[in-house]
C-alpha cells in the first residue's frame, strides 16, 4: 500500500519550515498559508502512471503526496474521480472545439468543497482534533459536517445569514451546529476565531490549515491524468478563496519534480463578478496582496469573498502562468448557466457559469485561439441554487 | 476497444425474440418488458476482472454486455462508478458492522436514474430517434433531460404537479419541455402515451423500452466488482418501478454465466411505502402480478408508483433470492434521514432512508444476520427534497 511521504511544512511567504505532524493553522510569524511539503523522489517510485492506472478512483489514489498517515484516519465518501467532459455542442456554438468542463458536483456534497474538507477533517482527526469549526458560503459548510459525519466529529458551522435554505438543511442533517451570521463570510470567520479563543475548536477556514489545500490540489493531479499526462493551454476558475487554483498550481509544480509532466503550464484565468473582484483588482493593479473589496454582492455566494489569505499565491500563480484575471456580470452568468445546461447536460453553478462568460469573452478578444484546450471547472452542483431559476 | 455483444430483444414474459437494431418498446404480443441479450460467451473473453482494473470508471466500462453499439453514440456525462461506502458508526449503531451504502447520488443529475437514461438516450440515438418523452416524479426526468442536451436531442417530461421545484428548474435548464399534470405518475404516462401517439415522440418510460434497465444493471456488476466478486448476503432496494432491482438480478445471472461470479445471491429486498405498496402488497399475496394501488401518497416521490409494468420481474427476483418486500412509514423515513445523515456524511433521499428503516425493522425480526453483509441504496441526492427538512 502507497504510504504519504510527508516530510514538512513550510511558510508560502517567508519560506521557514515547521514540523508537519503538529496542529498548525496560519504560519506564526507571517500569518500566512502553510503549505505541506513531500519526499517526492520517493513518491517518485511508486506514484507511476503505470500503477495509477490499477488504483481505485477517487483522490487518494495519490496517496503519496497526500497528508494522511495512516489508512484508520482516511475519511473516503468517494470524492475525487469527477469526470472531464468534452463539451462537444458547447465547443461547436462557442467556436472553440477543445472545450472540456471538469464536473466537481459529482463530488460528495454536490461540489469540489468535498475534496479540501475531505482531506483537512482526515488530517484533523489524524491530528487528534474532535471539534471543527468552519466560516462558509455553503459549500464548504456541508462538505465540512459530511466529512465529521462519517468520522465522528463535532462541527460548528457559520454561514451568513442570506444563505440557501439547502445549504442549512444539509448542514443539520449530517448534525453539525448550524449559526447564521448578518454578514459576509468575513464576518463569519471572525465568528469562528472567537469560538476557536472561547472553544478550542479547530479552524478549517480556507488555507488557514494547510490540508484543504492537499485535497483539492489533486484536481491538478487528476487533469493531468485525464490528459495522459499532459496539460491543457487554459484552465479557467472561479475564484473566490482561490485554493483550487493554489493547489492546482502546486500540484503541477510537484508532477514534474517528480517526472509525471513536463514544464508546460496551462494558462491560469483567475474569475471573478463585477461585484466582488479584490484579485481581479489587484491583477489589474500589479499588486501582489489584494486590498478586501467593500460592499461585495453577487448571485454567485462562492465568489462573495473579500478578502483571501491566500491572495498572493494566486496572484503569483496567475501571473507566472501567463493567464489573467477577468470579471463578469451577474446577469451574464445567469444567461450563461442556460447556455452550458443545454448544450452539454451539465447544471452549472453560478460560479462556474461565470467560467463559460469569462471564456467567450477571451475568445472574442483573441486571448484564446480557438483551437486551444480549454478547461471550465463546474465546481458545485446547481441543485443547491435552484431559487435563482424560475 | 470492447465492442457490444448485444444479439436480440427477448420478452421478458414469453420470451419470444425480436431483432435488437430497431427501435422497440414493450413486447408487442405481451406488452410487457423486451429484454437484451447478448453473446455472453464472446464478452467473457474480453469483459475480465484483469481487463477492468485497467479500464477507466463509469457504467461504460462494461461496454461488452451494454447495448450501444458505436463510440459516436455514447452520451458520458461521468455516470456509474459510484462509491460503495462501508457505514462504520451506522452499522456500529444499528448492530450490523457490515452495512454498506452504494451512493448512487453521485451520478450526474444526482441520481441513479442517470445510468438509465444516459444508457437509454444514447441507444435511442443511435437507433434514429430525435424526440424523447418521459413520465417521471422528477429524478428521471432531470437525467433525460440533461442526456438530450448533451446529445441534441429534444426531451419532454411530463411530472405531477406538486413536484419539487429543483426538478423543474433543472429541467428547463437543460432546455426541456416541461409539463405538469394533475395527478400521479402513471397520469403522466398517459400524458406522454398521447404524445407519442399525436407526434411520434419515443417513449422512454420505465421498462417500457429494453435500455434502462441496461443502464440499471451496471450497479450489479459495480457491485460485484466492488466486493472483488463476490456479492453481499442482502441488498435493500427502495422500489418503484423496479429497474434497478430487475436489472441487478439481470447483471448477475449474466455474470455468472461469464464466469465472473458463482451461484451465490444476495437476498433482494424489496422497500415500498405504507401509502403506495403494490408489490408488497403482492408478495404478501403470493401473486406474481400486481394490482394498482389506489391514492398513493407518500413523502418518498419516487416511490408513488402506483402500477409497474415489470411487477412480476420484481416480484420474481425477490423470491428468487430467498429475500422479501416490506413497507415502512414516512415518519420512519424522516427519521432515518438524520440517523444515517448524522453516521454516514450520506445525506439520503427519503427512499434511501427507507432502506434502513427496512434494515432495522429485519434486524430486529432475525430476519437479517447481525454479521450479514448489506448494501442499502442511495438513489439520488437529498438535496432536491431540502423543503422536507426544516
Amino acid at each position: 500500500m502507497p504510504q504519504s511521504t510527508l516530510t514538512h511544512l513550510e511558510c508560502s511567504l517567508t519560506g521557514q519550515t515547521y514540523e508537519a505532524d503538529q496542529v498548525m493553522n496560519l504560519a506564526p510569524n507571517s500569518q500566512r498559508p502553510l503549505l505541506a511539503r513531500y519526499d517526492l523522489a520517493e513518491a517518485a517510485k511508486s506514484l507511476t502512471p503505470e500503477n495509477l492506472v490499477r488504483r481505485k478512483p477517487g483522490m487518494w489514489r495519490y496517496r503519496e503526496v497526500l497528508p494522511v498517515r495512516s489508512d484508520a484516519n482516511v475519511i473516503d465518501l468517494g470524492e475525487g474521480s469527477t469526470p472531464l467532459l468534452k463539451a462537444a455542442r458547447l465547443g461547436e456554438t462557442i467556436g472553440c472545439q477543445n472545450t472540456y468542463i471538469k464536473d466537481e458536483s459529482l463530488n460528495p456534497t454536490g461540489s469540489f468543497k468535498a475534496r479540501g474538507l475531505g482531506m483537512a477533517v482526515s488530517r484533523a482527526k489524524e491530528l487528534g482534533e474532535s471539534v471543527l469549526a468552519i466560516p462558509s458560503a455553503g459549500n464548504a459548510a456541508g462538505a465540512m459536517c459530511a466529512y465529521a459525519a462519517a468520522g465522528g466529529l463535532e462541527a460548528h458551522v457559520y454561514m451568513p445569514r442570506d444563505v440557501p435554505h439547502t445549504f442549512k438543511a444539509e448542514c443539520q442533517a449530517y448534525g453539525g451546529s448550524v449559526t447564521l451570521v448578518d454578514g459576509l463570510i468575513t464576518d463569519c470567520g471572525t465568528k469562528v476565531a472567537e469560538g476557536v479563543q472561547a472553544h478550542g475548536w479547530f479552524d478549517l477556514s480556507t488555507l488557514k490549515e494547510p490540508y484543504r489545500l492537499e485535497g483539492k490540489k489533486t484536481m491538478g493531479y487528476e487533469i493531468a491524468e485525464q490528459f495522459d499526462w499532459t496539460l491543457p493551454d487554459v484552465i479557467i476558475y472561479p475564484t473566490g478563496g482561490g485554493t483550487g487554483l493554489v493547489g492546482m498550481w502546486k500540484a503541477f509544480a510537484e508532477m514534474e519534480e517528480m517526472g509525471l509532466i513536463g514544464s508546460k503550464r496551462p494558462r491560469m484565468v483567475t474569475v471573478q463578478t463585477t461585484g466582488c473582484a479584490p484579485i481581479v483588482r489587484a491583477y489589474d493593479r500589479g499588486e501582489r496582496f489584494a486590498d478586501e473589496w467593500e460592499n461585495a454582492a453577487t448571485i454567485a455566494d462562492g465568489l462573495r469573498v473579500p478578502k483571501a489569505v491566500g491572495d498572493f499565491l494566486i496572484l503569483d500563480a496567475v501571473r507566472a502562468s501567463e493567464g489573467t484575471a477577468i470579471t463578469v456580470t451577474d446577469e451574464a452568468i445567469m444567461e450563461s448557466v442556460g447556455l452550458m445546461a443545454s448544450l452539454t447536460g451539465v447544471f452549472p453553478a453560478p460560479e462556474s457559469a461565470a467560467c463559460l462568460e469569462a471564456q467567450r469573452v477571451l475568445l472574442s478578444q483573441y486571448m484564446i485561439g480557438r483551437d486551444e484546450t480549454v478547461v471550465l471547472f463546474n465546481t458545485g452542483t446547481s441543485l443547491k441554487y435552484t431559487h435563482l431559476f424560475g
